[in-house]
């Protein structure tokens, strides 16, 4: 058994600051990429792709990536990254329960509506569903997110729910929704390199993915910036500093009250 | 500043004992998964693509998945998890040092050889290298590898380093040190789905990616494999129980006594 005990430290709380500081700047960073992102794909569908439509042609294909970027890897990063923004530490947990199952309940949502796009698309004009790698993966990322938001909603939002299923489940909610960044980063990459290939080496293209035409440069460019986006969001997760402090610690008025038990 | 004071207890070494046993189920898992990676893209590339040469042929592109699989993906992989192994944490941490350092450089290394064997094959094909986002991505990859083992050569392998540098430093070593692996596994399903593409879609094929033939069912597979082989790698190295116990709290004799001291 550990027993952990607080004793007020000046730089205890300086070194505090300075880590909120540096959280800042690495969640400034997430948001510019975040942001970066969604007017990269929305630039390529549009500028260079033909815009977007609802009627089975390509214009409908061109929801897909925009939705995947915008709902499976940004507005993601975002929902789960909601326990590490120091403001909201004060709310209460419950409400931060709702607005992390609120806003991945639309990424989820704008992933399946990115799913449709594609197979309304492929059905239409007779193109096998699900046949290459960045299907296979990009579609067990959908999968598993759904299960989470599923699982995440039982154990921690029915009141009914056990203490002891929550505790025990915890830890691989936390884990599972961590592995789901990087799988969808994987199907982003490989889902911006199939499309640059169908479309700038078909035989009707002007130019060619080899000699990187600005098109190539945009999209692959799109790439990195979802690289960087779910790197820093990993590193927010990941920092043990910065995550969400226990509650129990802090209701606790006497710095020399046993601070944390552990088995 | 936080004080931890320890206080035998038989449930707590109970309880590390289970956590153990999950451990080595997990590893061993992730020890199939890899395993299964390397004969996966080794079939793909031999039974396949032609097999291995050294000559500028396609037969030369080949080492390309084989050394990047092998080295990028599994042996970083394991490189990586030396720390975890609690068959190593009686080691001399300075001979874990080495071991980590060792088959990083192997792991370095073959990734390496694998770049020297698609660049002469693109050189002597005339095809322009780095224009696709998954030479982006995977040389990204390769870039920060290298970057990562000479600074933590300087770091912790060096005796002159002073302590504040390194302790500084770990971190962010640490942290680099996972961020590699889901930018290989985007590189590398990226890049199987581009070859599945290049060769089953090409004009003298007899085959198409679209109808699935057998290579594309394994070579999917691989992707798939690479995903599972990571994503355990990572649970082992995120789950704080599996973490290498602080060495000064092993040093300790008695049980009363400060285990660890944070500021």
């Amino acid at each position: 058994m550990l027993l952990v005990y607080r004793i007020p430290d000046i730089n205890f709380h300086m070194t505090k600051m300075k880590s909120s500081s540096v959280f800042y700047l690495v969640y400034t960073l997430s948001l510019i990429f975040g942001l970066l992102c969604i007017i990269f794909v929305t630039t390529w569908c549009k500028g260079y792709r033909g815009g977007f439509a609802w009627d089975g042609t390509v214009k409908m294909f061109n929801w897909h990536p925009v939705c995947m970027v915008t709902g499976l890897v940004v507005l993601y990063g975002n929902a789960i990254l909601v326990y590490r923004l120091p403001f909201t530490w004060s709310s209460n947990k419950l409400i931060l329960k709702f607005v992390h199952g609120t806003l991945n309940l639309g990424a989820l949502s704008l992933a399946v509506i990115g799913l449709l796009a594609a197979f309304w698309f492929h059905n239409k004009m007779h193109i096998p569903n699900l046949y290459s790698v960045h299907s296979w993966v990009g579609f067990a990322a959908v999968i598993l997110f759904g299960l989470q938001w599923l699982m995440g909603f039982l154990a921690f939002l029915l009141p009914c729910t056990p203490i002891w299923l929550r505790t025990a489940y915890k830890d691989l909610h936390v884990f599972s929704g961590l592995c789901i960044l990087p799988m969808t980063v994987a199907a982003s990459v490989s889902g911006i390199n199939e499309k640059l290939i169908f479309v700038l080496d078909a035989p009707n293209s002007t130019a060619s993915y080899k000699n990187l035409p600005p098109e190539a440069y945009l999209a692959n460019t799109l790439g990195v910036l979802l690289l960087c986006f779910s790197l820093t969001v990993a590193w927010m997760l990941l920092k043990r500093e910065w995550q969400r402090p226990n509650t129990h610690a802090f209701s606790l008025s006497d710095a020399t009250e046993p601070l944390l038990t552990e088995n």
